[in-house]
């Protein structure tokens, strides 16, 4: 095979040409990567709400055009000046927000909040130079959270790229790159629910799904779903929920309901679902003395999370979480072996596949609320 | 020396016979021990918040003629059926809160909040029989959070005594039986500084400083204190205080003058001052990534905590503790030895002593903001 490094390589990409119309798939020129960057060829991506919000663009500035896709992976084509990490043919997931492993942050045990890297959803070119490796008959089309994977080729900041186990199908793990690993990881790292504990989780989409897998991981005894849609319940029990409420179907408030179901409260709940009224629902349905909650869910812009604070002084904690608190290079590889060795299932959270030329059937599902993810194969 | 165990005592106690006026020095009959409860010979006692808030009774309901009190030392005089834990001699602390040592929360490692003897300001009468220790002339006097020692004698339930060191000395350790253990405890247990760290501390009464000597003792390297008041600064240097911001001298919110000062925020922080916009100040002014806000203060009774759910998303983290997290017979002991061994310093607390028949004064000591702790001397 020819050698493509340092070349400008022709590929095609779904370029959204303006808010909420179709993508269009076009021919796009990626340019090689420049200091700390990576050119990675993209095989199989999947939709995430977050692409879906900015191509809707409702509540935020709109930058288009744009290439949008942040769940994937694909594989090392070339790497820029001073990238030591990888190098072409490292199997790699890229990750909306990067660690640069130099800043408090990185350094920090707790925070994988990178100062340098974290996710910035205005800027639509590169740090290094302030510009877009992505062009049409010289035109520059923005990337989307320094990611950008509905193209074939796609050019990334190294801190944004996760190399993983190269006999991981990548038509599976891509799935780790963002929803999943958020979820998962609300459960196992942030929450942290004991072998035997009762749990809640609020807003059954993918997302929280995969939360309710880590508290499955995590040998919890009873995983309370709670959502507004009855009909999610039925798939919702594949990832180990033992119990549903509808919130709409009770007269008063959704945490009196679940704390007369466990004597009090659960021991932790996790609210995906981004609903504000939610949020203070799973907060407020923890035990008192040791209860944990976990906000994951993006709120509207002007929302207030809004408690008596004596459900804080009754010794409930409250927290939230950014991509599932995983570190993304340092931590994504070990997510990966969970679904190595069969610990965590992947292939459930799949309920549809597309060709690349089709993918904006992806966007029809989730406008549908029909299914959970979506894989789309870039080769087809 | 005669016992006196299974007969009446006829002892001195303060009644407060009705809301907001002075106490009474009066003799009142203090009945034997009942089944799991202790008579104790109270020697030091002190004045907190709690018992001001009760004694005036403007926001809950007035329960007179009573008897408060609740931070204090003393000897165990006589026991009841059943006690096995403590002695006549025993010197102990009495708690407001109890650890039954059965419940669900006295069995777990996070918890405090006994089901059996979590504080209850409402009842003024002993769990066993419902009925009141307390008399003058066959009138029952009311208990008050199942401690009242401003009395010679009082009887409580053997799960509120932490039995401590003998030779300590109970006219310094008394305090560590309410207000100094809730904001030391607040500090080590719960907010958890790393040595090097960052603090910040709400209100700099008795409880926000106990909160800083917790902040010193962990080696955090900057202390800094928020008070609406700049005289209490020049005090609180003593407690390790670094900084002070007078929250009344800024225009912009306290939270971002804290985050100038710290670049993003501190390590942590707790609130002391139980003022809702100290709490949501307390939270905001914690630093993304992996701050943690700990709440101590009591709140009013309708407050509500405000905050964006984005801060949480961030990874700021909201807790709140009761009486320290310390679990009052397991836990106090070892507060008890601090003090013994020089790591803990109650000295300075101590800002005025006045004798039992003089105890008014402790209560105008306070209403006027004037020092920190009285010590009340039992025998004089």
């Amino acid at each position: 095979m020819v050698s493509t490094a340092g070349q400008v390589i022709l590929c095609r990409a779904a370029v959204a040409w303006e808010a909420g119309k179709p993508l269009v798939i076009e021919e796009v020129e990626v340019a090689p990567p420049q200091a700390m960057e990576v050119r990675v060829k993209i095989l199989f991506t999947s939709l995430c709400h977050t692409d879906l919000y900015f191509w809707e663009a409702k509540g935020q500035n709109p930058l288009f055009p744009r290439i949008f896709g942040h769940e994937a992976g694909g594989i090392v084509e070339s790497i820029g000046e001073g990238v030591t990490d990888l190098r072409p043919g490292d199997h790699v997931l890229p990750v909306f927000t990067g660690e640069c492993k130099e800043c408090r942050h990185c350094k920090s045990e707790e925070s994988n909040m990178c100062d340098l890297l974290r996710i910035n959803t205005d800027r639509g070119v590169m740090l290094h130079d302030g510009k877009s490796r992505f062009s049409i008959k010289g035109q520059p089309i923005y990337h989307f959270v320094g990611t950008s994977t509905f193209s074939e080729f796609t050019v990334l900041h190294v801190g944004c790229l996760a190399k993983i186990n190269p006999a991981a199908p990548l038509d599976k793990v891509c799935l780790l790159s963002c929803g999943i690993s958020t979820g998962l990881g609300a459960m196992l790292n942030v929450a942290k629910p004991k072998k035997g504990s009762t749990v809640a989780v609020f807003g059954l989409g993918a997302v929280g799904l995969a939360a309710a897998e880590g508290a499955r991981i995590a040998g919890a005894s009873r995983i309370i779903g709670v959502d507004r849609s009855s009909k999610r319940f039925e798939e919702a029990k594949k990832f180990g929920l033992t119990e549903f409420v509808n919130s709409t179907e009770h007269e008063k408030p959704v945490q009196e309901v679940i704390a007369e179901m466990t004597d009090g409260g659960v021991d932790c709940s996790v609210d995906c679902s981004g609903s504000v009224d939610a949020m203070i629902s799973a907060f407020e349905c923890v035990h008192d003395g040791w209860g944990v909650a976990v906000l994951v869910g993006l709120p509207s812009k002007d929302d207030a999370f809004k408690t008596n604070p004596v459900n804080f002084l009754n010794e409930k904690t409250l927290k939230g979480t950014f991509f599932g608190n995983y570190k993304p290079r340092s931590d994504l590889p070990s997510v990966v072996e969970k679904y190595m060795n069969k610990e965590l299932e992947l292939e459930k959270f799949i309920t549809h596949e597309v060709p690349f030329a089709e993918i904006n059937k992806a966007f029809e599902y989730m406008l549908e609320g029909d299914g959970l993810r979506c894989i789309i194969h870039m080769d087809a």
